[in-house]
């Protein structure tokens, strides 16, 4: 008996070859619609779905393939005596292998059809025949993809037959693909029914791999890098100029880096420098050239910065190149550089060395806890109209405009965070403490001399008055926080008393 | 005309009582096999589907369903008149409401079946009906599970028909059934073709809301807390005993507490205990009791255990219950709490208290980045076999043990950390700097006295010898670490120079 193959696809790439080597393997061409023309184009003899069924095109083709001749042809285990029985008694014929690709719903939709030409769109007999198929897979060859076609012809050409394994492998392909175009349906059917729910009962995420990574946090754990079916990423439009494998710790470190410079360049300075270490900035700045952004940002804790990842706000120049080359350096981020300064680089093989243009704001950010994900929407700063001078001391421009880097600077380090800035720079980060007058503390150390003068970021409010009273020892002269604090009145009596200038923003940024 | 309802439901919980409104409300029911015998029991009238279609039951009711007559009337825009009239032509009768449930998945699997009884119950028939039903929802009605059976009966008792806005939510839910339908076989299907990569081209993660939570890291930021489906998590099994809501912090810490007191159960002590504060411990012992362990672990920083998150391995008594009433406690989980305890608590109601047994162990765990996430499998402890001495001094039996412990702490304070622990307690904790000199130079003040005679470990290794000179000179007399530094040797010599003993460990544990 002649082996039978049912050809329906949207991506008509090779299956014209696809289809000419089936016929001449001997099997008889299936197919319909807008792929029959195609093959017969191609001179490939083809049979019509509507000459197996016996049924007329209806409904402008949205019942085609849903008939018993089709559907039980595929769906005949062949290994069942039974079921042979009954094909015959009803005249049907087994089909042998469905090749159905199924048009992306994703690009229907990124067209913003209207919702009736979107409806138009959903595929219900393409998925029925491959979801059928791929059940049969003990009878039946399903190809969900022209990626497939090599490697199936391959195995009909060498062995006559293609393998169990082979078909198994192509029936989870078949179910990975309309489990995948039911959940792009409906994603798009959230947004027409107003399901806008960022934390619905039930969420459904499509990750693609970014990239293998070689390990993750340590050498002992596999790890990937993926992002969220068509969304903007830390990797998108970024191109890797020279330098080995990024890791995952360099991943989780640039997205510090690159957000942090993103908020920065918020501010009107001509250029900004952030250089970030085991996920916390140890160095920021802005100036009024790169080369002084990165020099003051370097400068903030140069210890630190050993192996940091670099992000900058501009083209990089051979001079600033030579000095950040100064550096060992694991990543270095920048819109552009010039090609002295990729000369300078080449010398340097083991630096990564990242064209990256500014960073997308995502929508929501997670934190893994065992099985399962805290999810939040992300963080992200207030408009700056709520805050408010809270002390009898105002702060002077200048140090109003250090403030606001200070507090930019503070929402990116691990909580708790105070950040001392002097001068567009950080001078000390006192981060990751379980008690903020530890933080305050470590931050007070870093700067040492520096602390004198420079303003304070704290990322949550001062319990008790005794941290801004550390803070004012050191030298601090003014300072920025949320305020909220049940003793809100007892910390900006001690901030009078000491005649530090304080900000309330009205908002928390603990970051974790 | 008579409207017609396909019903067809593997839970046939509420079925009959919907099919009851629905034939009082001038529906002719169509349905098959299982939900056609239970309908008939009810005596409510049933016309089957074979009827419908003339076509008889057919390999082993593998294409009842998947007829024109039936996808047809399912199909048929009803706006349309020439479908209308094609209707007409072919004898079909449109089908206003299609009521189908599919039993899970998941459930068929769960029972470890072969894979011969698992294809049997991959479902064909019914998703393709959901999806022609969903498609058409400007005609149809979906029902995809009996959780909408009152909302439908309901808007046709009362406006004689199911508004489009509910029939559009109802094909959401539809597709969003058969998408997690089909993620469910292609799992299974993946364990089976032996494609068991967990680091797949494409992921795709189905979550369910466990709960959502008041607010994220922020007040300003909204946030639910997810678990992938089927899989055991944070919160399974954990039962709250008393107090208001668990904040996305409390579980984020939580996690914290809970996977370390895992990590020190599994040596050998009577009892432990641990206390969380900004995702760091900040106090960890073990003890001959409970209260001993808690009573140790909360001297080892009283400040930041402030509005701690505590977890202890055992039953905790009235007395423990009101020591740890004196303190400022966020969450208390514990195995179990004696009615004295649960009386002590009662008078606290702001403590959250949750009975919580052993912490499952993830195989997976990741970061958010923008747009994306780092996916790496969790950290696990190694098996201790390959631990070396490396050093001339060997470590007393005692300060094995508290190496032991103090390995196991390092391992869940952000990096840098370097922890110090003396007779089964930590004494200072550095975390989360950006230097790993400056972890050690925390740890030591945090410690003050309690330095002197302690051991150290250091969740990386320490690049030079400084570090460990450090150490040396705030008292501490033995020192863990992974080991591994191009400089080891010279680490190693410091080491032996200052009377050192010092254990290599093989595997690093970065945490940040």
């Amino acid at each position: 008996m002649k082996r039978r193959a049912l050809v329906s696809v949207s991506d008509k790439r090779g299956v014209a070859a696809f289809a000419r080597k089936l016929s001449s393997l001997g099997f008889e061409i299936i197919s319909t619609g807008g792929t029959a023309k195609a093959l017969e184009e191609s001179r490939i003899p083809v049979v019509q779905v509507s000459e197996i069924t016996g049924a007329p095109e209806m409904l402008d083709g949205r019942v085609k393939t849903l008939h018993p001749k089709i559907h039980g042809g595929i769906l005949a285990d062949l290994e069942n005596p039974d079921h042979v029985t009954q094909l015959v008694e009803h005249d049907i014929g087994p089909i042998d292998l469905v090749c159905i690709n199924l048009y992306p719903f994703e690009e229907t939709v990124a067209a913003d059809p209207s919702e009736k030409e979107a409806i138009e769109q959903i595929d219900v007999g393409g998925p029925a025949m491959l979801r059928a198929a791929a059940k049969n897979f003990k009878s039946v060859t399903v190809v969900p993809s022209s990626s497939f076609y090599n490697e199936v012809i391959s195995e009909l050409e060498n062995e006559g037959q293609v393998s169990e394994e082979t078909r198994r492998r192509l029936a989870l392909a078949a179910f990975r693909r309309t489990a995948q175009y039911d959940a792009a349906i409906s994603g798009w059917l959230a947004v027409q029914a107003g399901d806008h729910d960022e934390f619905p009962e039930r969420r459904f995420v499509r990750y693609e791999k970014v990239s293998s990574l070689r390990y993750g946090e340590n050498p002992h754990q596999k790890a990937a890098y993926y992002a969220e079916e068509g969304e903007e990423h830390l990797l998108s439009g970024v191109e890797k100029l020279q330098g080995k494998e990024i890791s995952f710790n360099n991943l989780y470190d640039l997205d510090a880096a690159r957000t942090l410079l993103s908020d920065l360049t918020e501010l009107e300075a001509p250029a900004a420098a952030v250089i970030v270490k085991h996920a916390n900035p140890c160095g920021a700045a802005v100036g009024d050239s790169l080369v002084e952004a990165y020099r003051k940002a370097l400068a903030s804790d140069p210890l630190s910065a050993f192996g940091g990842i670099v992000a900058l706000s501009g083209e990089v120049d051979g001079g600033l190149a030579a000095e950040i080359s100064k550096v060992f350096t694991e990543i270095l981020a920048a819109p552009g550089f010039t090609p002295e300064a990729r000369e300078v680089f080449s010398a340097k093989p083991s630096v990564r060395v990242l064209k990256a243009g500014s960073l997308a704001r995502p929508a929501l950010s997670s934190k893994s806890v065992t099985g399962g994900v805290l999810l939040q929407e992300a963080d992200a700063l207030e408009g700056g109209s709520e805050y408010r001078v809270v002390t009898e001391k105002r702060p002077s421009t200048e140090q109003m405009d250090d403030l606001l880097f200070a507090w930019r600077v503070a929402r990116t380090v691990k909580s708790n965070a105070i950040v001392l800035v002097k001068d567009g720079a950080t001078v000390g980060i006192g981060a990751g403490q379980m008690s903020r007058v530890d933080s305050s503390e470590i931050a007070a150390k870093k700067a040492g001399d520096g602390a004198v003068g420079s303003v304070a970021a704290s990322d949550a409010f001062f319990p008790f008055a005794d941290g801004v009273e550390a803070l004012a020892r050191d030298g601090v002269a003014a300072v920025i926080q949320p305020g909220g604090s049940v003793r809100d009145e007892e910390v900006v009596a001690a901030a009078n008393r000491l005649g530090l200038a304080m900000v309330f923003t009205g908002r928390r940024h603990f970051n974790h």
